[in-house]
C-alpha cells in the first residue's frame, strides 16, 4: 500500500500520527484539508510530502468551481500557495506543486482546453510523479539487494521506508527488494532516539511486511556487531557531499565507526537527487539542533529533571571513509566517491532529460 | 546527602522511585518496611542496598521487644531472613546482613552484654559500613580526578553516582572530586537507553550538585567526540575480568570504540570488590537479557508496535584494549591489566585485614 494515493476523487493517506498504535487511512476532499494533513504530519518524509502536494493540486483542479480555464489557473495558483505554506522547509513540496502548476499552464494552452481537460492532465501528472518516486526507490532497492547475501543480518537506522516515500523506501527498499528476491534476511532495527522513528515506524513497516526483525535500543548495536551478529549496515541520508560524506539521522556516524571496527560493510542508500555536488564535504552541512523536549519527554512521560540543559542535534556526518558504498537508483557508487557520485548524478540527469523528451513526443537525445 | 542514613532512630532514604519528578526522604521504623523499600526499589544500586540492609539490622535490634541477649539474637536472625529475601540477587545485601549478625554474636558474647549494648554495637557497625562505602568512593574519586584536566569535557554513561552507593558514587565520584578540587569541568550525560538512568538519575544528581552538564541522546555521543567536544570518557562497571575486560551497562562498548577512534582516553571506575580475578576474560561474563517492555514502553507511553520482537541485553563487554585505565580506591590500574589489577586487589585485601585487626585492638600485621 502506498503512503499517499488517489482514490474515488479523494487524496488518501496512512495517518502516521496514529502509528504504531493505530492504522488508519484518512481521506481528504479539499486543498485546505490536504494542507492541514501535511502541517500536522499525518504524512512526513520529503518524497511523500512532494507526492501529497501533487495530489493536492489535482484535487484543487477537480474541486474548483471555475467554469473557464483562466479561472482554474487562478484557483490552482492559490492552491499552490496554500499547500506550499503547510511545510515551508520541505523543498520537495514546492518543487512538486510548481511542476503541477507548470503542467496546468501547458494543458491550458492546448487547443480546445477546458477545466476538465486541465484537471485530467493534472491528475495524470500527479500519478506520474508518485509512480516515478516508487520506480526510483525500486531501482535503488534492487541495486542495494545485489550486495546482500542470503541469510544476512542487516542493521538499519531511523525510518527510510515506505512511509517516508510514496512506497518502497530507500534503505528499507533494499530490504523489501531482498524479500521480493526470496533472500532470507533478518533486520536489527535501531529504535533511533530521540524521535524513535525506528521503533515507531520501521518496526511497524517490517512487521507488516513480515520481514524477520528485532527492535533494539541504539546502545545494543555495537555489542551485536562485536558478537558477529551483523553482516551489513544500511541507512538513508539527508544530504551527500561531493566527496561522499553523508549527513543522516543522529547516530549514523556511530554505527558506521563500529561497523568498520568490526569489519562490517556500510551502505548509505539515497536517490541521486540527494547528492549535492556543490558541497565539497560534509563539514559544510549545517547540523540542525532540535527541541530539548524530544529528549526529556516521551509522549506524556517526563524522563529527565525539569530545566535540564539538553544538546539535541538531529543529524550527524559520517565521513566517506567509513562507507563501503553509496547505493543510488543508477547503481552503487564506490570510492573514490568524487568520481562515482558525479557519474551517477550525470546518468540520472540524462535519464530525466530523455523521459521528458519522450513525454513531449520528441525522440530521446542521443 | 546520603542515599540512605540513620536519624532519630529510623532508617531514612531518598525515594528513588519518585526521581526525577519529586525528591522525598522516606523514613522506616520497622524491618518489614525497610525490606519493602528494597523490594520496591525505593533504594537501588548494590552498595546502597548493602548499607540499607545493615541499617535494617540495627533497626531490628533497637525495635526488638527481646529482654534477653539470646532472644535478641533470634530476632536478628529472623530480621536477616526478611531483609535478604527482599532482593535475593544483590550479593551486597546478604553480605552486609551477615556482617551485622556476626557482629551481634560477638557483642552478645562480651561480658555484661545486654540487648541495649548489642543494639548499640550494631548501629555503630552499620554506620561503619556506610562510612567505609563513602571512604572507598572518595578515594576512587580523587584517584580518578588526577587524570582529569581543568576545563575538561567528560562523557558519562548510566548512573554511577551517589544514588547507587551510600554517597559520592564511582565514576560520578570522579566528577564530584574534580568539583571539590576546584577543577572546572563539563559533563555530557548519556541518557542511557533503555532504562534512562542517565536522564533520570545522573542528570538529577549533577543538577543538584551544580556541575555544568548537558543531557544527550546516546546517539549523539559519537558526533560530539568527532567534533572534539569530549576529552575523557568515564563509566562504572558491574564486573571486571582478570585481563581488564569490563562488563557494564549496554552502550559502554560503543562509546569506548568511538573514543579510541577519536583519540579520547577511556576510564572505568570501580571498587576493587568489583574485580573478579577468577574470571579470565569478559567473554565468560553472562549477559542478562531483560524484558522487552523496557524498550517498547516508556512510562505509560507505548513507542513500538504491539508484539514486536525485541532484543534487550542489559550489559555489554568492553575489551580491555579500549580502556586507558581502570580507576580503583587503591589507585589507577594501567595495562598490562592482569598485573595491575592483581596488585590493586592485593593492596585492598591488606588494607581490609589491617583495618579489621585494628578494630579488634591488635596491631596491624607488618
Amino acid at each position: 500500500m502506498r503512503t499517499v494515493f488517489w482514490q474515488d476523487g479523494q487524496v488518501k493517506m496512512i495517518d502516521q500520527r496514529l502509528l504504531p498504535a493505530d492504522f488508519e487511512i484518512v481521506s481528504f476532499d479539499s486543498v485546505d484539508a490536504v494542507a492541514h494533513s501535511i502541517r500536522d504530519m499525518a504524512v512526513r518524509g520529503a518524497p511523500a510530502i512532494g507526492a501529497t502536494g501533487a495530489y493536492g493540486m489535482a484535487l484543487a483542479a477537480q474541486a474548483a468551481p471555475a467554469t473557464t480555464v483562466a479561472a482554474l489557473l487562478d484557483d490552482l495558483t492559490a492552491a499552490k500557495e496554500t499547500l506550499d505554506a503547510s511545510r515551508p522547509t520541505a523543498v520537495n513540496l514546492s518543487w512538486a506543486t510548481a511542476r503541477l502548476l507548470e503542467l496546468a499552464q501547458s494543458a491550458a494552452a492546448e487547443p480546445g482546453a477546458t477545466p476538465a481537460t486541465v484537471a485530467a492532465a493534472l491528475l495524470a501528472e500527479a500519478e506520474a510523479l508518485a509512480d516515478e518516486d516508487v520506480a526510483i526507490n525500486r531501482r535503488m532497492g534492487y541495486n542495494g539487494a545485489a550486495v546482500i547475501l542470503d541469510g544476512a543480518n542487516l542493521l538499519h537506522h531511523c525510518n527510510t521506508g515506505s512511509l517516508a516515500t510514496v512506497d518502497f523506501g530507500t534503505a528499507l527498499g533494499v530490504i523489501y527488494a531482498c524479500q521480493e528476491l526470496g533472500k532470507r534476511i533478518h533486520v536489527w532495527v535501531d529504535e533511533t532516539r530521540p524521535r524513535l522513528q525506528g521503533a515507531r515506524l520501521t518496526a511497524w513497516e517490517l512487521m507488516h511486511a513480515e520481514v524477520p526483525m528485532h527492535l533494539i535500543a541504539d546502545n545494543a548495536a555495537g555489542s551485536l556487531m562485536r558478537a558477529g551478529k551483523v553482516d551489513v549496515v544500511i541507512f538513508g541520508a539527508d544530504r551527500v557531499a561531493a566527496n561522499g560524506d553523508v549527513a543522516n539521522k543522529i547516530g549514523s556516524y556511530q554505527i558506521s565507526v563500529l561497523a568498520r571496527e568490526n569489519g562490517i560493510p556500510v551502505y548509505a542508500v539515497v536517490p541521486t537527487s540527494t547528492i549535492d555536488l556543490n558541497l565539497a564535504d560534509g563539514d559544510q552541512i549545517p547540523i540542525e539542533e532540535r527541541d530539548a523536549r524530544e529528549v526529556t519527554h516521551i509522549g506524556d512521560t517526563v524522563v529527565a529533571p525539569e530545566g535540564v540543559p539538553v544538546y539535541n542535534p538531529a543529524f550527524d556526518v559520517t565521513p566517506y571513509r567509513y562507507l563501503t558504498g553509496i547505493v543510488t537508483e543508477e547503481g552503487i557508487c564506490y570510492p573514490p566517491f568524487r568520481e562515482s557520485l558525479r557519474q551517477a548524478k550525470e546518468t540520472a540527469e540524462e535519464r530525466i532529460q530523455a523521459t521528458r523528451a519522450q513525454r513531449r513526443g520528441a525522440p530521446p537525445t542521443a
